[in-house]
């Protein structure tokens, strides 16, 4: 395959999956290194869609403020799309028409910021690409707030989640040690993390000790045992006064069932749609141990809440932005930049590229050294893991009229 | 009745009712005032129980490093609570152990800090006082996030759970329009607000036309119909693609019933206890219109949500401590600090005493011109007033390892 000359050529941007606080900002470093080299960035409209589609936004039309706008604004600025591609053999058609786009535009580069899904994705483009012998580079790049990629140290949108979800659940703990004496006792916090419990995590960066909120984790790698749990909480409740559980979505029985089913539609990858495992919990004290309780479920506030993103997560996700072009250049076929970890005190990591194969579809689990015996909380090796992820406070821009300057390029 | 002279006697200060992310910010205040007054300060533990059971906690103990964090902190830091001491007949005697604990610790000056039933427990105390022949100045220090005190134009506490409304709100607007070509269509937000819907309010300030989110809020004042609501959506989602709904808590229908009554426990004032708002209408939304449907629940998040706190707000809520403490050793008994608005444009304020007998139980409602005439929407009106309590990003302090630095005195 000819390596194509930076001269010449188009690069095509697209995001998939659930957006972050920071996806945007890989985008910015995607246009930015991209104009330093005078490449042309194309975005696509809606992910993979755009690309099927010829749905493309020509990224040259942002100013250099909206471009600076860009990588402080939540949410998934050209659209995202959940959609998955089958199998070569199975959508041959799909993936012919994403070339037929490339051939239009000539995109030479390909790089797509998702998760697992969309490096399988990527990678199966790259496959083909080389089948039909069109000179394209397939990059994947990083991003979700699950935090479970492989290779990867950790994935770009997660420090932030994991520093909104610390700070929140410091705060509301702050709040309920304040009623408990006549009110509310008991507080439950609902964390993102279908399978693995890398933001519940999070919280226990909170507190310190097991008399610091949050007192209880439920983690989706340990089964909910209710009579444990509930024991649990009326102990923390004599102790301290009261208690803050932080209960990840994902959380199962012995039986593997999830605790709180929302028995809802299942999403284009198969995923059930989970949802309500605090209002269960909450329910469940309030009945058995006839607490007042409140409880939380911060949903989507979580992975856009960019007002409160880390600057270790902001740098990191310009990092993979500005390298999967430097490594689409370079022609790196079917590589994703990804983030290694030099050294936890001081915190260094640097960008290097790893292949997609070993990435598509694999899924990261939390180490089981991260999850304290009982079951209940995180240990000093978590810690040490998550500390450094939600360092910084990576504010946006303000309007004068108290709003975050975010961009919205209502396309 | 003998004025007290500032440099003998103490001043009891105490936190009642729901907390906010600045009440703490109050307290600092009051507790800084005195100290420039060489005024003693007790902070009850507990509010109005710490004075009723002497556990009181002297604030000289705090250093000047802990007193800015005080400033910063959310919660309540002396803790609150909620008891509502009935009438004088009724409640005599723990009004009588009250004034035990007054005479005991020489309390000239009392402080209490809350809303409309703290208005009135400290106008109660004020009246046993004078029957009594006590040398006792009462105050009313203002809070609450609900911003229904009558007389002031706002409530210290609603600006910032306003802001984090406003700023929430946008953010996960810009996460749902991302997804909406293929995933989530309708996002449901729900807002606290018993009666009053000014932090459904608050959330309009996140859009300016009826294109951008919220595109639909529910306010209390106005009957819920089914019927209606879900036609707008759809007119929402064919027109823009997606939807976003701020519900408050306390919508109700046109037989007033509460549109999602938990059916739970009553609290100390005889309220129900409310939740599930946004749950309920996400799943009709799911069920009549087909469409996938997310929705959060910030609760206690919304209200203890000090690293976005409003600027406007923590001056205001600094401002009112300050005052009470003057106003105390003025001797302007039964009385309440308050802030009177002098311009929208620019936004200026002072403080000013009002007399506690205004405020006690009433309560402010929305004026009827800060809903858009269809009613699913705020005016101008209501940006005018609301805009400045939402401006300026008063952040906390943060450690090296990404968390604010609040103080927590574990008492």
């Amino acid at each position: 395959m000819a390596r194509p000359s930076p001269s010449q050529g188009t690069l095509l941007y697209a995001q998939s999956g659930g957006v972050t606080a920071v996806i945007n900002t890989t985008a910015a470093g995607v246009i930015s290194e991209a104009r330093s080299r005078k490449v042309k960035v194309l975005a696509a409209h809606n992910g993979i869609l755009g690309a099927l589609n010829d749905d493309l936004f020509d990224t040259s039309a942002l100013t250099p403020t909206q471009l600076r706008m860009l990588a402080h604004t939540p949410g998934g600025a050209f659209g995202s799309c959940r959609v998955k591609l089958k199998s070569l053999e199975e959508d041959r058609a799909r993936y012919e028409q994403l070339l037929e786009t490339f051939r239009r535009h000539d995109v030479r580069w390909f790089l797509y910021n998702g998760g697992n899904d969309s490096a399988d994705t990527a990678l199966k483009v790259s496959q083909l690409a080389q089948e039909f012998d069109y000179p394209l580079t397939c990059i994947g790049v990083p991003k979700t707030v699950d935090n479970d990629l492989a290779v990867t140290d950790c994935c770009p949108g997660f420090g932030s989640a994991a520093k909104y979800t610390a700070v929140s659940v410091r705060e509301c703990a702050l709040d309920v040690a304040a009623m408990a004496k006549t009110s509310t006792k008991v507080f439950v916090y609902e964390a993102m993390g279908r399978h693995a419990g890398w933001l519940a995590a999070a919280a226990g960066l909170a507190g310190r000790t097991e008399d610091e909120a949050p007192h209880i984790i439920l983690f989706p790698e340990r089964a909910y045992d209710e009579a444990a749990f509930l024991a649990r909480v009326q102990a923390v409740v004599d102790r301290v006064g009261w208690c803050v559980v932080v209960a990840s979505e994902g959380i199962r029985d012995a039986e593997s069932r999830f605790v709180a089913d929302a028995g809802a539609s299942k999403d284009a990858f198969g995923h059930t749609q989970l949802g309500g495992v605090a209002a269960y919990l909450a329910g469940r004290v309030q009945q058995q141990l006839g607490m007042k309780v409140h409880w939380t479920l911060p949903d989507y506030l979580q992975r856009s809440a960019r007002h409160i993103a880390s600057q270790t997560d902001f740098e990191q996700a310009r990092a993979v932005g500005r390298k999967a072009v430097q490594y689409a250049l370079k022609g790196l076929n079917a590589t994703m930049p990804v983030i290694r970890r030099l050294s936890d005190s001081p915190y260094r990591w640097k960008i290097v590229p790893a292949p997609l194969s070993e990435i598509a579809n694999a899924e990261k689990k939390m180490p089981a050294d991260f999850i304290r015996d009982d079951g209940y909380g995180i240990t000093a090796e978590a810690r040490r893991y998550l500390q450094p992820l939600i360092r910084g406070e990576a504010y946006p821009p303000y309007a004068r009229d108290g709003m975050p300057k975010y961009l919205d390029l209502h396309i």
